[in-house]
């Protein structure tokens, strides 16, 4: 079977990287005839909004249900309000599409250094909610310009919601073969909206009494990432907090330029969206320096999720040589490389198994 | 004049670290006849509660009112729920008598070392909204048992809350020779109030165009205090994410043993209270192995608050040069000693000056 993947480049250095993980997949496809795909490429960006009003088509959902996957690049451009970007293309997509799981690896990849001193292996994952949440557009302003003006947003939480994480991350857990599930709260104040959370995931917890639970406030959490982060296998969060202990995670294992994520829909009813966590760096889009393996190993993520998981292997291993190797590397992590370069380097090394 | 110190020791190591900060205060005012202090003592923690149903008296903040300041040591015990004790105490404390600065240093003491292999100087101070934002009880729980049961929480940010707590971070950055301020915002998702908290500090901040200005998503943020945290002076954040960022801002530090915060009511007109922000740590209690450097340094913060701020300097190069000794250390930092040892060190110290 052929599978069918939309690309959606985005803006900045979206593009750039997404360049270089297309040409890992077309490598893969080359040297394995077994996997075989079909890209589209959409070019619903900041430019697209601007010439058009909109960040992409009315029937833009429409034209992308069919595909196997979305590999994402990244959004975001100065001149274009940031709410307008993620409202009317990233968030919209997660949505619909039911990708209520943000999965985000931690994972300190063989050659690589961490900024800590104790970089004993690093390797978990955080699993994200990534439909509701503290991610909504309810709420509103009142009084503008007066001096009781103010605003309220709401954290809107469901049963289904919070049940279909937790389940999933129990999942995970069991077919990975790791005993621990972590539960990001901050139940001791946001008492409607945490507490839910909690009681909705201990449900879930007491069903899986086989696999450990510990809970641990959202503020004290972050504070562990870096005190002793292989203490962790699998992190369960809300929608915002997994979102800050994502960008934590990859700080903790050399940085964004190596931080992939899925917004994966478990049920396969709709496609799955693929992106580094990094966004569109304007500062040095342009300039062909950008490290594309977060977004290469995004790809590989993909191609799990489709099903080869020995493809997402090779990735990873070309990957981890090239780092041990510290030849060819970007600057973001000491090297003078550019994101071709990367692109060319991992496939050269993918040709040769 | 006499200061008048309400003490809430509070539950867990609560006492124990209160006890030694307590000692600091009373060497001072026994070497130092200009500083001259009354302290009365407040049983108000778990142990209360399980006996009266109450977390203080009805009467309790009207009790408080006339102090010059409170010293509060943790607050939380299992047998009582987090909520319970936070929203009974704390918070009350906090919200009734303005105190909406959280003012938390983030400091590489001399002698400590950090666990990020870049421990270049860090230094800066996070400056927290503390009366509202994401710490509201707004909101509730619906259809509860059913599948469709779900919870909304509201944020709530005022014009009056957002201006006044960014008003102090510029005149603190001023006052200190300060020349950046940096904010914590998400205002790319939480659209309407953090879009309305960035459009209230940047009105702020265009009243002190001297002052630099720079805003960062709050997940890029996080990475940053683990990737280049010497490049932070004053942080202004939401309640939320100066929750969650300072305690960040304490491991890059050296822990939570070394982090302590002032809640301040800038007006005056009500007292400002100082507590660790550590909490009550119930699997230590008892032991005597709780690290009292963060709430001695709270107590400094209360001095410094009281105007002496050389008692606080003095203070704080006690701790230093007993850091830097390595010799009477807590478990939390490497050493053997007690939390009694570490209190009787920092008072030897200070009546040699
Ligand atoms: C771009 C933004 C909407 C997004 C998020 O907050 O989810 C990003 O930070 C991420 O983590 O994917
Ligand atoms: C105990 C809790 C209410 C508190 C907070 O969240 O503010 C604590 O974490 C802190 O940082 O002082």
């Amino acid at each position: 079977n052929v599978d069918k993947i939309a690309i959606l480049p985005g803006d900045g250095i979206g593009p750039e990287v997404t360049r270089e993980a297309v040409k890992i997949l077309q490598t893969l496809s080359e040297i394995d005839s077994t996997f075989q795909m079909e890209t589209k490429e959409f070019n619903w960006n900041s430019d697209y909004y601007l010439e058009h009003g909109r960040m992409m088509p009315e029937d833009g959902l429409d034209q992308l249900k069919d595909f196997d996957a979305i590999l994402f690049g990244a959004i975001g451009d100065y001149r274009v309000p940031d709410s307008v970007t993620i409202w009317n293309l990233i968030l919209p997509i997660r949505k619909h599409f039911q990708q209520y799981v943000n999965f985000r690896p931690v994972k300190l990849l063989r050659g690589m250094e961490s900024p800590l001193k104790q970089d004993n292996p690093i390797d978990f994952v955080i699993i994200r909610e990534n439909s509701e949440g503290e991610y909504t557009d309810s709420g509103g302003n009142m009084f503008h310009g007066e001096t009781r003006e103010m605003a309220i947003q709401n954290t809107v939480m469901t049963r289904q919601g919070i049940t279909q994480i937790a389940e999933f991350a129990y999942q995970y857990a069991r077919e990975h073969g790791l005993t621990k599930v972590t539960n990001a709260t901050k139940s001791n104040v946001v008492v409607h909206a945490m507490s839910f959370w909690d009681r909705m995931v201990e449900e879930i917890a007491d069903k899986n009494k086989d696999i450990a639970y510990e809970k641990y406030y959202i503020d004290a959490l972050a504070a562990y990432f870096v005190q002793r982060p292989k203490s962790f296998e699998v992190v369960l969060a809300s929608n915002l907090f997994g979102d800050i202990l994502s960008d934590l995670g990859s700080a903790i294992v050399g940085g964004l330029g190596l931080a992939p994520s899925g917004n994966i829909n478990p049920s396969g009813e709709f496609p799955s969206m693929f992106e580094a966590v990094h966004g569109s760096a304007p500062d040095i889009a342009g300039k062909g320096i950008a490290n594309p393996m977060a977004q290469i190993w995004s790809a590989a993520l993909m191609l799990e999720h489709l099903g080869r998981r020995d493809l997402h292997d090779a990735v990873l291993t070309a990957m981890e040589e090239v780092l041990e190797e510290k030849k060819v590397l970007t600057p973001d992590i000491g090297g003078t490389a550019s994101t071709v370069e990367i692109g060319d380097v991992i496939a050269g090394k993918l040709k040769k198994i």
